[in-house]
């Protein structure tokens, strides 16, 4: 067989030559614009050669600091087609581990939206390695700025090449994207994609049993381009002439909705938080959502409950997934199989709130206390994962060591097969509540307390407890309609029969909201420290 | 990224793991068998330890002679599963063939179809490289037979370990499958197909703009097991849990159309004769066929009518591809894009009669006299292809440098492309009728006669012209119920409006059938002589 390499620069031609026609959809500050992939094309070329005359080389990592628009779509296809790498960094971290990323990833230039200028302009100077700021901008000037040297996207892309031809003597385990995991805890740590990993994941993207990405789909990514590379959807929707719609920058659950209606968006992609919100939207105000296929939903632990709204009351097909920063991401998709199309409703949503099966192209194990588990969807263990889009290690970094180890990923999630080989995550390994010898699962707590109607969301936390070592202590946020008229007494009833005794959290407490991390998870240290100063105080 | 080799072995775990109660529906010669993915992963491991156990060695070739059953399948991942390489062996070559390319692969053991031992009782003594022959069969016992030594298929079986570890240390450019072409001239060439190639074509088989094979699928594979790997439909099946049904020996368009009705296939494949064939039966009987999703036709060009009765009588969509043995065989399918839904049936049917786009992962370039063609529909080039899945030599031949060159595949097949990309076969380079400095289009004209309600068939070829070099003559074959009844007269009025006056053959012969190669493509060189006979004895 010929030895063509699996490259990035190889997907955009496609769009170029079989799709010039279909559209970018892109909302950004100044309102809707609307290119298409011919277009899209010629300015991708055109930041490509920029790039080249900026001397950026091979291998370089170009840095992004932007919402999620047409003009980071284009420097998504660039930098690998110009041979370096995209280097999306995270807007939601604080100025002191933006950076630490950036000066960690030795990022040569950066393409920043205008919006974010004030933060640069403070972190400017502990910079080391930028030697060129290009501001992404609807508006004719950049506004003033002490940032050096600076330039305008739309001007600059104006002196580029808008026939360069990619570089292409690229090997396909060469570096093409780089995207650093929010830690809850330390730096940041870098994963490096590989332009063979980017083009396989596209490929399982694409794959009918997985997300089924087609030319015919109008496909949304809610998930940030600095967010695991919107979980791929980028680039398998350039390969396949998908068309995209950019819902760009602060957007709201109302404007999302609207975008669905008024684009007829098939497929949109987000986490739990992003669908709880259009959840809240959708019941409030009447959408068509008609044209949706698929709510791609991943990051985090959908609850039940919210998967049964959306397909029962919104008839939206709802699609679990999971996957993490080092898996590129997508590994575990949940999709009933054929055979079990006539199970009762209680027992499909319990499936569809499962993470799913494991997608073709990557192995796993499940080790428990004694080696690989039972699949009987209650012995809990690590999940183990292998394959051509996972990461070896983290780029630069000491800490490879813990989650790389005999060739297998050690995610750090707790999880139970089914005899069907449904995977469900019941915890990280570090939530776990450890009570009495025994293991509780904070997920299963959650998602049993967020489906009860009143409540609008819920975490549950370990506190350290003299006799049984752990106890689980739950969090509740409840919806508007139901604050000051439910009770602690009335949820504790409402668990009650669906667990074991010790299993039932010691104490409900209401809060206002649930501290997150950037990308929407629950920062269940920072919690823990919230509650016990709060026992502390009492 | 792990450096994790795409290999055969994981796509037969993923089967037995995830989907071990889904079942292969195999028709043999005692009826019709029905096994679960989780026996015939078993039986798989038991056949691979047998053939380490008969010293097979890592790259050894091993010969399949057989069609399409659930034993064939078997050998299909259990020959690459322990390192060595399956060749499939066209059982409709006449005898030299076979004993040529058996020799040529070098194979040391041959697995045989009960049905074929006459055939190898006549070749054993030219076989120079087989050590031992396997013989599959429902018998409980062999018949006699001289070939030596040789071993009933189940027996042997049970003397396999059902837990076989595959061969997992594999570098996905080894070789993991062989295939020969059936040259029209000369002796057949080999196209060897990495682990990389298969995986990487099952992959573009599981896309949803592609062939979309998906675990919900009944696919039943017509395209013999010996035709470039079933076009890959057992791989892309087994790794996706898709029901499988293999129509097994001497299968009528009777017998196809009843299997599609009691085991509601959902998406078929094979070449133009069979489907010729099944619209025949459906014409003449009622069958339920409203389970397929989708009829795959390649191997040559489906004529417009065939695929618009399809469509139009019996509700069953038409999926046209194309592809060849060097090709995996997927390279080219054509589905309407999203934005030419609302053209005119005519138009739509005009588009499917075309082999289509090409696939995500493949290049192509198409070459005519002057550098590459304008993509208008009309101007003709040969078609040039690059990518993973398409071969760079033919296994151990000096005919490798005509077909590839530059790093790409001469396809030798004529083609035009229109505005919106389209790929669509005019004629084998060598097919190709040379009128006075012009080119005429044989498979143009074939389409159009075929569209005639009276004709059956219709192959058009060049016979030598002193004034115009070459001049086409049709030969028809006429549908029974209008034998006797149309004449040449009806035909070339027929023709008339639809072509230039000077594309219009010279004369139409009434023929009771069109000799064709072992994979049912037109024999045109034979045809040509036959013609040539014709004329001189008038």
């Amino acid at each position: 067989m010929m030895d063509v390499q699996l490259t990035v620069p190889l997907m955009m031609e496609r769009a170029e030559k079989f799709f010039a026609k279909k559209k970018v959809i892109s909302r950004t500050a100044n309102g809707i614009q609307r290119l298409s992939y011919g277009e899209i094309g010629r300015r991708t070329r055109q930041l490509s050669s920029i790039l080249v005359d900026f001397g950026v080389e091979k291998g370089d990592k170009v840095g992004t600091f932007a919402w999620n628009h047409h003009r980071h779509l284009e420097a998504y296809f660039a930098i690998p087609g110009m041979g370096a790498v995209l280097h999306t960094i995270n807007i939601r971290l604080d100025p002191n581990q933006i950076a630490y990323i950036i000066n960690h990833a030795e990022d040569r230039v950066l393409l920043i939206d205008d919006c974010f200028l004030p933060l640069f302009e403070q972190i400017k100077d502990d910079l080391k390695t930028v030697k060129a700021y290009i501001i992404m901008t609807d508006n004719e000037e950049l506004p003033p700025t002490s940032l050096y040297p600076v330039h305008h996207y739309e001007k600059i892309l104006q002196q580029g090449n808008p026939t360069y031809e990619f570089y292409k003597e690229i090997n396909e385990q060469e570096p093409a994207g780089l995207c650093y995991t929010s830690a809850t805890t330390g730096d940041p740590k870098g994963v490096l994609y590989s332009h063979r990993s980017i083009v396989l994941h596209s490929m399982a993207l694409g794959l009918a049993d997985n997300a089924a990405v087609s030319e015919s789909d109008i496909a949304m990514p809610v998930v940030p381009m600095f967010h695991v590379n919107a979980w791929g959807l980028p680039f398998a929707a350039v390969w396949f002439g998908t068309t995209l719609v950019m819902p760009g920058p602060f957007f709201t659950p109302k404007l999302l909705a609207e975008l669905i209606e008024s684009e007829k968006v098939t497929i949109a992609a987000g986490v739990p938080t992003i669908w709880l919100g259009l959840l809240k939207e959708l019941e409030e105000k009447e959408y068509d959502t008609s044209s949706l296929r698929a709510v791609l939903c991943g990051g985090s632990a959908a609850p039940k409950g919210v998967i049964e709204r959306f397909e029962k009351k919104f008839n939206i097909p709802f699609v679990h997934a999971y996957g993490m920063t080092e898996t590129s991401p997508l590994v575990v998709l949940s999709r009933l199989k054929s055979y079990q199309s006539n199970i009762t409703d209680e027992e499909k949503y319990e499936y569809k709130a499962k993470q799913g099966l494991l997608v073709p192209g990557v192995e796993m194990k499940v080790m428990g206390k004694d080696g690989e588990v039972k699949w009987d969807g209650k012995e809990m263990g690590e999940l183990l994962l292998r394959g051509p889009w996972i990461a070896s290690e983290y780029h630069k970094d000491d800490r490879s060591h813990g989650a790389f180890c005999d060739g297998w990923l050690y995610t750090g999630d707790v999880v139970t097969v089914d005899e069907e080989g449904f995977i469900k995550i019941v915890d990280r390994t570090k939530d776990l509540i450890k009570s009495g010898g025994e293991w509780i699962s904070s997920v299963d707590l959650e998602n049993a307390l967020m489906a009860h109607e009143s409540v609008f969301e819920a975490a549950v936390v370990p506190v350290p407890h003299e006799q049984w070592q752990e106890r689980p202590i739950a969090c509740v946020v409840l919806k508007e309609s139901a604050k000051n008229h439910v009770t602690k007494e009335e949820l504790m009833q409402f668990l009650a029969p669906q667990f074991a005794k010790w299993w039932l959290p010691d104490d409900i407490l209401f809060l206002d909201e649930i501290p997150k991390t950037s990308v929407g998870k629950f920062l269940k240290r920072t919690l823990r420290d919230q509650i016990l100063t709060h026992y502390q105080s009492e």
